[in-house]
């Protein structure tokens, strides 16, 4: 299909799982019933609290929570993309950070596990291990739908080029990026990031990210974002709960890849 | 070296090669005397003119325009991009668009084919088949000084990100971005992918573009660039002669990496 409805869901989740899905299910039934065909909800959007407590409410997938999402993508008739759920059972002593991605009849068609971990240390602003509590996963993924070929991405995989690149030459038209980006970084970097995934790989980029202060004790950066393949940006929402609608126009990204084949052009990749 | 000066030289070559050369070294001494200790020239800057002529000012790399440069980094004490020279010889029927590093001494210490070659067609703006004249070069390269390891771009390379990634993980901590940036897509994506190669790879990047109506009917995009490790534009020069100087930090750029380690993260290159 040539022209369609995307939505990015801004919210922030709570170590309260019910009022999350709630929150979850509420804003895409508001995305649907404004013709979202593409709903995207943000990294960890099911649950987010204390590490300690991640191995007791990760779950397995399929399992409770991507059932709970099937459902929700038939009766809404939508695709969904549950930007990620923690998953248990992948790795030995380990949970996974795992994108789901379910179709219009409800099925899950794929999950992919985020490959890059964030481990950092911003003095007095951001200290993290997500690696304590988590494994890497290994394997890029790409699906393809009725609507687009989707290439799946987390967070901090933003920083990592090269996992683009295997999303945009595995035939990726539409990249989605849900995340708990930080207000640190992400002022000096979401924008600019997205941007250029963008404008490099000639590809919609759909950005839901949290908003607000983090059950970790840091503020999350908010500014869901989507972002046209020439890099322009479609629509952001500076903070609180938002479904960001954009019309995804593959004939406007054939035009772009057309003018400026740049994909043609790579000899390194 | 933890601290120095570096300049980026922007102008607007002709097809008048003396014409430029004198240009060119008028800048590079405002830069040096004004404690510059690395100068970085435009792509092109010692001729620019129409295709059909290029095969006959093209020069064997070491000649004529190589050994003036040597000369004047070794006079003003310098190391020296010679953002780049149209090179004979290097390819059967075609030239090479090459950039080349002289030492304070005067040596040439590297040469860099430009890889990805600028082929575009954007209607009523830009159209232009750099592949025509020129052929692509093959190898990344970094060179290593006494005041950094330098990466070696030029240009349409900005578009490709598994170069830079090349250059990264060979050492380069200053990465070069000679060119003739148009100005019709160096308005849309110039500072965001600079920006991001500075901030997905923590290297300072030093990029001098040419400006004004070009020999080619339309025109560049100037806006001269330095950015830090950390995606901060540090200086940039909307149009006009200009020398942007701008101070290198290697240890700010040492913090940087210890505190977002995200080049030890990378899984996928």
């Amino acid at each position: 299909m040539s022209v369609f409805q995307a939505a990015a869901v801004q919210m922030a989740a709570t170590p309260d799982k019910d009022a999350n899905l709630a929150v979850a299910e509420r804003l895409a039934r508001e995305a649907a019933a404004d013709g979202a065909a593409l709903v995207v909800l943000p990294e960890v959007f099911s649950w987010r609290g204390p590490r300690r407590e991640e191995s007791a409410v990760a779950e397995a997938i399929p399992g409770p929570t991507t059932e709970y999402c099937g459902r929700l993508a038939r009766e809404l008739g939508i695709y969904l993309v549950a930007g990620s759920i923690l998953e248990r059972g992948g790795a030995k002593d380990k949970l996974h950070n795992t994108s789901c991605v379910f179709s219009p009849e409800g099925r899950l068609l794929t999950s992919y596990r985020k490959i890059h971990l964030f481990d950092v240390d911003l003095p007095g602003q951001v200290s993290v291990r997500e690696s304590d509590t988590r494994a890497h996963g290994t394997d890029p993924v790409v699906v393809s739908t009725s609507l687009a070929t989707i290439g799946l991405s987390i967070c901090y995989d933003l920083r990592f080029p090269e996992l683009y690149r295997r999303l945009v030459f595995s035939g990726a038209t539409v990249v989605t990026v849900p995340a708990a980006f930080t207000a640190a970084t992400g002022r000096a970097h979401w924008e600019v990031l997205l941007r250029t995934r963008a404008i490099e790989n000639q590809v919609y980029v759909l950005a839901p990210n949290q908003f607000g202060r983090n059950p970790h004790g840091f503020d999350d950066y908010g500014h869901t974002m989507a972002v046209g393949p020439w890099g322009e940006v479609l629509g952001c929402a500076p903070t609180g709960e938002t479904v960001l609608r954009v019309s995804i126009d593959l004939d406007h990204l054939a035009k772009v890849r057309g003018e400026l084949p740049c994909l043609k052009h790579a000899r390194l990749s």
